[in-house]
């Protein structure tokens, strides 16, 4: 019995920066150098960037350019272009903008959808129905991202069979994919074990991903956890930027799992996935130097195995 | 099929420190100051304590107090006391120190044990012999410590079956246990899997560690990795302060596996390790300030479910 018995074949990564990203940072970043980092990031071979979010500018004014980012962007035929959809009215911008995904939000937590949302979770899932309605009718595939899966800013541990609840509703809903969201980062290999064996057992053959934050340092041992059970699609973000959520002080420089980190250990298990290390990488230093952001993943401080031999061999000069 | 079907009952883990924490430091750490570190360390409920190198002091001047340390803390019946030794000088040392169990070093790397110690790995292995004869004419316990199991400094990837190879050879030796280590902390979780799964193969049941760095941030995923195949002994360092291998710049704060960050995940994995997290976070946050290093662990910026749900409850009055 190991962990590479029954790994998926083929790994789907979604590159989050963009959205993510660029809504955790205080400045607002030109729609210009949005534009030229999502074209860059469209080179490095990720399945799908989530772009932008159609939230109301005022909730996010740090993404009030979402429609704009989408009309200028180069897309490629290879790369799933999708933004973050809140509700009916962001999916209707969606439909405008013709992304080819809309990652719709619902929060488990009750009290997380009602700060946030100022709604309750049933009329959250309700206008899921109509949301899947617009995208389909649109030929727009919809993934339910579901933050709060694990844990919740105000609850603390969400209850499994909470969360399994809202898998069930949006499955009902029509949707194409599920992928829980680890929003507060403190998510273990069990509970991300024990949460998605369950989707599956109720679901068979359900479309899961996975959106992880790495506050705990454990996203990508809960990749592993996650690729062990089938899970087969992960966001990350370049840098690791990202996460909405307030963390302890000290931790600025902790967000989603960095994905030039996520990359390097699928290239190096030998699992089929598409990107390219070295691209993501130079995306990943690009990134960091224009945002100004230091080095914020194991690959940005040089952990990799050509950097780290390179070093030991100039040493030995 | 998935990782928590057959994780090993009860994880040991040993704390790494006093060994491989204060032989990466530039600065000499007095005696008493160790000995007060290893004490609080004794009663956190670790397995296992490395407590310094029976060295020649002019190799490793940092811990040329291996034979003070040794006579100075305080035993606990529950914790096991033991050393590294690089020879049969060594291991006489050890003899004389009284401690539990020793580390007997031998590197994979032929060119890695030629610059190091200046010897064949031939030599090395054949030394090994005296040292578990030693060591068990006096109930010293020995294990053998696998340097370079992944990957050398110099020689990059090394041959899974050179590692088999001396896995066979100390099993032969007549050692207590086998630790493989990645000194250089770029191994994946298909090579720990892998070279793991080769080894109980040969040698069913045989008692085996794993030491880990965390170079390339795949630590954690790593010791899941190791888990799912059976090993139940992880070596790791409270601050994750460890390490002999020169890294690239702005990799000061990564060494070997951070304890706290280890201890958190079984913790909250519901593995039976025997260590109070409580108290090693505590230590760490000591150690750290004692030796000013920063926060070099997700544990020491914060990163559990208790700060970020506190730091978020404050963020709200």
């Amino acid at each position: 019995m190991n962990l590479l018995e029954e790994l998926p074949d083929q790994i789907h990564v979604v590159e989050m920066l963009p959205r993510d990203g660029f809504q955790r940072l205080d400045e607002f970043v030109p729609t210009d150098e949005k534009v030229e980092i999502i074209d860059r990031l469209s080179e490095t071979g990720v399945d799908e960037i989530e772009i932008s979010s159609f939230t109301h500018p005022r909730a996010v004014p740090t993404l009030r350019d979402a429609d704009e980012v989408a009309k200028q962007i180069t897309r490629h035929d290879d790369v799933t272009y999708r933004a973050l959809v809140p509700n009916l009215v962001g999916m209707e911008r969606a439909v405008e903008a013709e992304v080819d995904k809309v990652n719709a939000l619902v929060t488990v937590s009750e009290t997380y959808t009602k700060k946030n949302q100022n709604r309750t979770r049933d009329e959250v899932l309700a206008e899921m129905d109509d949301i899947v309605e617009l995208a389909h009718a649109h030929d727009i595939e919809v993934e339910a991202g579901m933050g709060t899966s694990f844990y919740c800013p105000y609850e603390g541990k969400i209850d499994a069979t909470e969360t399994l609840a809202v898998v069930d509703r949006v499955v009902e809903s029509g949707v194409d994919e599920v992928t829980l969201a680890t929003t507060m980062g403190l998510a273990n290999p069990v509970e991300i074990t024990e949460r998605f064996s369950a989707a599956f057992d109720a679901h068979p053959g359900l479309d899961m991903g996975l959106h992880l934050h790495d506050t705990n340092g454990m996203s990508l041992a809960n990749t592993l956890a996650a690729m062990a059970v089938g899970v087969d699609r992960f966001d990350s973000s370049v840098c690791g930027l990202g996460g909405g959520v307030v963390l302890p002080e000290g931790m600025s420089g902790v967000g989603n799992t960095p994905t030039e980190d996520l990359v390097q250990m699928l290239t190096q298990m030998g699992v089929n996935h598409g990107v390219d290390f070295d691209r993501i990488e130079a995306a990943a230093h690009d990134v960091s130097d224009r945002l100004d952001l230091g080095a914020t993943s194991h690959v940005l401080m040089g952990g990799t195995v050509e950097r780290v031999l390179e070093t030991v061999a100039s040493g030995q000069e």
